[in-house]
């Protein structure tokens, strides 16, 4: 940590600063520039939480030179962790696809997303049960009525379930019935919940938030980890901009980012990102193409029927077209993507 | 409702849309321009959440014509809103600065705080027993023990209390000690947090979410209200852009416009919005002048001891200074604003 | 177009809107709703340039419905424009790839450069010899002796000159040397340039702005073809973000979006975008796969002597590197990429 | 300035970090930590601009600890600077109110509006012959025919006149007949024409990028006055974001930032920024609580025929009420503003 002082601050400030960083052990090296004093301030930072220097007299800022995440840090653990739910392994040498609806609408529209995504490829269903929606007057998902549906159709197709969880009330029937927990983005920094859900033993897919910063989507990824759960999956799925014509830009240079800061998987959702069909194809290509360890697609058998975000939902024949473009990429990637059925 | 069929849609596809849009009851104009076909749909709009346009064949796009919200909305209730906590209105004439620590540390600091912005004419109280931090090493609140010294000295100096609510499990603790309930900006969208709010007689802050719309925001108080609890104080605290010198860039337009769109009180945070105690006070002279209802500061009896933001929180000294210009474009802007004691 | 009036808006403000729009001679549908009269017009949008509806007593907003360019417009020229630099077709099916240094230094390091990437397969050589530099006291480039050096090594090495021009002043020098002229981001709405660069016959590359909307950028595209040149290659190369961790997000969705609404080709600059060299590999890829029809990139035969944006720049090696991904990945997109010499 | 060295980065690696900030007259302080090595290095910043250490082999991360703006630093000026044009003192006392339409249309509305901003307050007329569009079908301004006219209603009225400058070809001209030249803000990082307007001896009003950080438009400052021009004073006129209610939203916390960061004086455009007459009016008075030495705002005769922006500009009587507001908050900030006449 480097503490910079201001034009002007005199021994007095200076000593009382170089006093307080001492009390919290660290070690101090301090430089006497012609315009400014720099304190640099070596130690365990993990005790910094609990005072701020900012507040000092005579302190103009203070820079952190160390990332604050520790257990998700690719310096903690320098080999890519890899994820399992059920027997499928995500962040290995497989790139797996979960598709499904946006919401559990009806069996009989779950079961036909189920088959004709796994006829296709796809290794896990996705599908909420429980939707955020910016309108109270909106589809909220069919509840638990959902995930009894979302569990029936995994047990006839075999494929995993990930849904989303929303609140720690319903964490334990959500827990019940899911595979893995989706942590949506609006969620991300909903810090109760990221503490609840590393009590359980389920893997967690974190969703990185509408205009959450790499170090803060870590940090949420931490709060998890730090509670003992350790099995998190990150997902890029768009970062709001100015920009109007989609609904959010889709970060790729965060995957590669990502995977250097770190050890945790990570994966893609372009549909939720962009929120337009057309561009879903070229975006899951591109994502892989950056080193994806995934997709989250969202597929419906009618997207103009769909209760929820049908404007991003593939229709069964363009998934087919995206897998086939994902298996071609992933080849050049030295990645396995399971063959159509 | 506007939708914009693209360039080359056919009659059938046109009539398809129209179908649709006839059997949700809505009245149907069709314009037919030289290079698009525009079909422009009169009718209830809360009936359109359940099925989606913009994934139709041949539907470029779909544009809104009104305004989502409902009860938040000032073509619903023309007069301004009036919120009361205990015997305080907020909303009407007066100006009321809720102010004190970003987080209780102890009882002392606690009614020092409290004892000092009750005499420089805050009205009520702040302080968080459930903190948000972005790190999970960082000081999380002292939880039941804050929420019961905020009750202490709140019976003692007569201040109501706002504070933060995190979650629906923790809810009933706190609103068993707040007399208004904070729903924090990385909450403004935890829709289960809002229905649950809503179900409690309390008056509720909402803030802003981080990179909120103005739009989002107030379907988030929709969701409130609509839940049934008509008692909602909005409050701007700053929204994510580029720029790094201050935390966030403070949307004081947001005032105007949501006192235009909307008939609930508008407060201002512009400590946390800033993060730097020395932008504190000119920002809320003009959240005043822009047309604010009260401001939420954040003061502290020693800032360089403070457990939680203390770069941002206000001297006792400054703090009154602040005051006094409250005061004086309060007068300008017509309000009353209490005087110190 | 879509005027909607306000709540409460009488008959005679809309008769003064409705006899406007009719004297430009639009033609109206009007459309009585419960809550607001909404009027369609129809009818040639360049007129409308001229005078501002939004303004008139009554108007609550005015939607545009058509897209505000038409010669960049895919409903315009619905086949892919092809734009051809000496001997070389850019938005064919061949990638090209544009290499070479951020900033002209000496003839060695430009020599060096241009030679280590012809070898790669790169087509055409960059270099900057008017620098924009955020700082008056950075290294603002070698200006016409650095255009010589280019004009020089491109003779030598055949390969044609990318550079960018700054201001109309120094426009024909620059003309006098380049085979094509980039217009920077920061330049991409200064209208004059536009205008001026339009009466060359050069091809232009043009950058998308920091903060620039797909449709602004296309705006500046549609600048120089009504003035007549209608050679325009797109580069996007990052917009700005909260994000601090890399300088700018490459927005790839942008690609396909833009292959959509215009018949323009479109190349990405990671180098610039991402501002770290570690990325810039995996980004490369990842724009072929979302339809690139190019690359740009820093590459420096001794990136730490740099004298400008080292740190993005690739070495050697690892362009080479680069290019056999890009050549992998061009095959998947059916494209064709030169081969290594 | 602080090096921070990777992770693992050896001996070898940092000693040639070491010697290449000797070589460059730097003073090392070097801190090996648990984690990291880091080099502080004192010296002269401004020989930094020409290399980069973030390209050298083992370096993680650079960290800047002095401004890079000098000239335009409070450290390098301590008192406010008081910038005159003509009679007028900017950055002084007193308030002063630059008013007009966005653009000159004819001699009519030009001098109608003169008289009536004259007649409210207003101390500078304002007024665009050349106007930047985004549209090339939209009006480009008179002209040299509208600077005429604006010299003209000067001559007339005695108000000094502020006039867009866009390009260094045009510069001479517009220079012949403005007061003070303006800077757009998409100009702002236009180089070439900030070297220009440096080497003339008018004021200039240098507007913030649409999506410029604080710390660029100081340094777009420091290149007018590092070329010898120090006349400049500033204009916040919004900055680009993700909300759509409003164009940008206007950053009032650049007041009193730039006010500490500098000696130069800042003024505030409402009108520009906010795109919606209604809102100008709070908007101007909070500009004025927070400090600000001025205002930049469209008043136009007829706002429904303006040829540009109609949208966001006042009626003659609307300017009137501002004015009155703005000389209430004006007494408060111990500010003069003239008087009505």
């Amino acid at each position: 940590m480097i503490v910079v002082m201001s034009h002007g601050a005199d021994k007095e400030k200076i000593d009382v600063v170089v006093n307080k960083l001492e009390k919290f052990g660290f070690q101090i090296h301090l430089s006497q520039g012609v315009e400014r004093t720099i304190i640099g301030a070596i130690g365990d930072k993990t005790r910094l939480g609990t005072f701020e220097l900012e507040a000092m007299p005579g302190v103009e800022k203070v820079v952190s030179i160390l990332d604050p995440f520790k257990l998700a840090s690719r310096n903690f653990k320098e080999e890519d962790s890899i994820i399992k739910v059920r027997d499928i392994e995500i962040g290995g040498k497989t790139i797996h696809v979960m598709a499904g609806p946006c919401a559990v609408e009806s069996r009989e529209q779950l079961m036909e997303s189920a088959l004709c995504v796994k006829a296709a490829g796809a290794t896990m269903l996705r599908g909420g049960a429980f939707k955020p929606r910016t309108s109270p007057y909106s589809f909220q998902g069919l509840e638990e009525e959902g995930l009894k549906m979302l569990a029936e159709v995994s047990q006839i197709t075999g494929l995993p379930i990930v849904t989303e969880v929303m609140d720690s009330k319903s964490l334990p029937l959500v827990a019940e019935y899911a595979d893995m927990l989706q942590i949506g983005a609006r969620n991300m920094q909903n810090f109760f919940l990221l503490k609840e859900v590393a009590k359980t033993n389920k893997p967690i897919l974190l969703k990185r938030g509408p205009s959450a910063t790499i170090e803060e989507w870590l940090m949420a990824a931490e709060y998890i980890m730090a509670g003992g759960n350790h099995q998190v999956i990150l997902c890029e799925r768009g970062i709001r901009s100015y920009e109007t014509y989609v609904r959010n830009i889709l970060d790729l240079t965060a995957v590669p980012v990502v995977k250097y800061l770190s050890h945790l998987p990570v994966i893609v959702d372009p549909s939720h990102a962009i929120g337009k069909w057309r561009f879903v194809q070229p975006m899951a290509r591109a994502a892989i193409a950056a080193g994806a360890d995934g997709l989250l697609i969202e597929v419906h058998p009618n997207p103009a029927e769909a209760l929820c975000d049908g404007p991003q939902s593939l229709t069964p024949e363009n998934f087919n077209s995206l897998m086939d473009d994902v298996r071609m990429v992933g080849k050049i990637m030295n990645r396995d993507v399971p063959n159509a059925i």
